[in-house]
């Protein structure tokens, strides 16, 4: 084990306990699952400023789909004359809803609290930490300050949201996805200042609960990291629900007496009663990295090489503080890299974020993993891509669908496949084929007739896609 | 070519035209698919004595489809308030639903028919084709007996409904899934007899859209083919939703003035409005073909090799009427095979039977492939099984699912997939991953780590199936 050990710790400026730990974790999002029973026999700090669980559990993947599964319900209630079934929707019961979904939450939450704070061999800090030189730190417990000390230390302190400047100057009220699904009530309308995923899911979480929605979007598409085709069929969907300012952003906010109005860089002022800001999240490294020998990407992200090293000896880092995809199953593959390796170092594991998918939660669902169409052109592929409507095979056309789509991206000199992007009905779970193949290397060229597909199954969409596809 | 010109049609004893076919393809449900690119040049006869596009486009899996579709609609309806969003279903228009099925189905059928009847090397006879010889057919078109000889014959003839004797000799009116999905409207009772996945399937259907449902079966559970746990879950909640009388089988029907009396073998009445049988389908065998040289199976199928050919030299069979499986997938997939051999007779490909998945789009919905648990045991495999609850996963939380499961069978010392069995949303998309592991013999060891699983996807409860399988 490399480590503290080998050398004097350079900076105790603090009066306060001093404590040694084998490992020292900050974050317990994805970091909380590197305390294997490797660690049993060791000891291990563990240090969390919020909530336990980290954004996914608390404010993230988890509670948003809880949200985002009642909205489905409420749009296929709205949609069932299409389909012969007359329904309609009496109303939401947004305090059932929230409970409902935090009422499970909160205690995982707390579970994992006690679990830490009583745990065999590991003990809680309930802080913030910040390094005061390698492999040293000291927390902010309550104002007391603790100092400690390890062999290893894991940076695993997540990311935070981004807030425009004259959002934040504006001193009025606003939300972020970090306390928007505890409001006690829907506001009649909201206005949504962003344009990717988080913008996107709530603004179709709200949309479909009944709030009135206005998303301000500097760009001229919803969803830019997406495929060009995706990005802009979802954005003439979404023009069609939400009243979507593209191209603006937020000047001003004033706090009227029975509204807020927010100003937009365009010189128009609209009424709102609500903001949501939901323009991405910025890694959140501790200070005093610098102390500490941590170097940092120009974006802010802790620098770590393809094992989770930082620059600093005995320091790692994943998830979202460092690494290019702010997804928790790349979080959750980080960790069991780097939990793999701080006990093993003759033998290093490698992150592998070759065919790291996405999906958005939205109505309707995307997925897209690899390559776009012009990512794809750009590193010199010789492109083959096929465009096929969910609509032209048998169970979307059983369920009138008319927008949604598999498009895939493959090399048509070496059938490999480099991109797979859906939007429409089970997105999330459709790719996962693709996503298997991509990663395992199977070629596209065999994928459609190596294997049966369930006859009308939705995933004959995938199929015809595949099929579609010209090779050399 | 192998066929007839080598020696003179022996039997010819009829009067009317006598014509010979480079290929004769009695059917033109996945048999019409066999009409390749490659008999541009070549002299095809299709026989069809019914609707073109068979079973799956007129009578089967397509319809079917389209009202499980609007059924999930009004099940999501009903469902709704457990998500918070009160809702309720003011009625459902039959006629409509019939209509939009239809209105998209009969053109197909009808525009199928023209392309045969006016197509540029295709002679379509519209009547029942018997054999009269090898290789020699006998059309009944309109009461005009058309004489058909071919080089080379494919029968594609399908299945027709099972009727149990006691319902047909009563002579009550009665209805198949050949004729139900065009009632003219909905009855407020509907007895269906069988318990596989015609009658489970318009249980749903009919009982999501208002009909109160008896279901009558003969075995102790409904879907007796899937694996025990999956049959079991299935009939327990069927039982909830329908009144299901296990153990019994109809002893006779009686028409009275307002209603139907449907006597059961444990000597009890019911009473209800209509009458659907689903007891099975068997293969439909075009008569005459013990002059053809055609064998048959006890179970009634015509004997193919595993290139699709019969008995009869010349004579090929694919789809209902000589597979093991009753699914289109299946026959499509011979169909495939067969138009490839009819064409290559010095490079036959075979059928691959290995994998073949099939589905139940019931609710919930049930996919499965390969091996039960109890087939892989007998097998003498060393089995290790994994049931993973959706609701145990992200999303199957979200859903408040409590029902659901993906259940697998392993071989614990290779490692091997045997079987995947799912009972819950999206299970026919899902499934597909393992179609896709076992079919290009992926093992499941790696599955789960070797790729990224989208969290918090619904296809994460696939993921943590393969990872509680325990392997040696």
């Amino acid at each position: 084990m490399k480590g503290g050990r080998r050398g004097p710790v350079r900076r105790r400026p603090y009066a306060g306990r001093v404590t040694h730990y084998d490992l020292a974790i900050i974050g317990t999002g994805s970091g909380n699952s590197v305390v294997t029973p490797d660690f049993d026999d060791k000891r291990v700090a563990v240090i969390e400023r919020a909530l336990f669980g980290g954004t996914c559990l608390n404010v993230g993947c988890i509670p948003t789909k809880m949200f985002v599964y009642a909205a489905e319900v409420a749009t296929t209630v709205r949609d069932a004359a299409r389909y012969g079934v007359d329904a309609h929707l009496d109303g939401v019961r947004w305090p059932n809803i929230r409970d409902r979904v935090f009422g499970r939450i909160d205690p995982i939450e707390a579970g994992g609290r006690y679990y830490r704070v009583n745990g065999p061999n590991t003990t809680a800090y309930l802080g913030t930490a910040r390094f005061t030189g390698p492999r040293a730190l000291v927390v902010d417990v309550d104002g007391r300050e603790e100092e400690v000390t390890a062999d290893q230390v894991v940076i695993a302190t997540g990311s935070t949201p981004v807030v425009p400047e004259p959002i934040a100057a504006s001193g009025v009220r606003f939300h972020t996805n970090e306390d928007i699904m505890r409001i006690d009530e829907l506001p009649a309308r909201m206005a949504i200042v962003g344009g990717g995923y988080i913008a996107s899911e709530f603004a179709h979480v709200f949309s479909s609960l009944g709030v009135q929605v206005t998303v301000i979007t500097r760009g001229d598409a919803l969803l830019r990291g997406q495929d060009a085709e995706i990005s802009r069929g979802f954005s003439d969907l979404a023009a069609q629900r939400w009243d979507v300012r593209f191209g603006r952003t937020v000047a001003g906010l004033a706090q009227q007496p029975d509204h807020i109005a927010v100003e937009l860089s365009d010189g128009l002022t609209l009424e709102t009663d609500l903001v949501l800001v939901a323009t991405g999240r910025r890694p959140l490294v501790p200070e005093g990295v610098d102390l500490a020998g941590i170097e940092l990407h120009d974006d802010g992200r802790v620098v770590v090489d393809e094992f989770g090293r930082t620059t600093a000896d005995g320091v790692w880092s994943l998830g979202d503080v460092s690494s290019p995809y702010q997804l928790k199953h790349v979080a959750n593959h980080e960790a069991r890299v780097v939990a793999h390796n701080l006990v093993h170092p003759d033998d290093l594991q490698e992150f592998d974020h070759r065919f790291v998918p996405a999906a958005v939660f939205t109505h309707p669902q995307i997925a897209s993993v690899g390559l776009t169409e012009q990512q794809a052109i750009d590193a010199g592929h010789h492109v083959t891509v096929k465009v096929q409507k969910y609509g032209d095979t048998a169970y979307g056309w059983a369920m009138e669908d008319t927008d949604s789509i598999v498009k895939l991206v493959a090399d048509r000199r070496t059938g490999d496949l480099l991109g797979a992007h859906l939007m429409g009905p089970d997105a999330s779970s459709l790719i996962q084929v693709l996503i298997q193949a991509m990663s395992f290397g199977q070629s596209a060229k065999t994928l459609a007739r190596g294997q049966y597909w369930i006859h009308p199954a939705m995933a004959e969409v995938v199929e015809n896609a595949l099929l579609g596809l010209e090779f050399d």
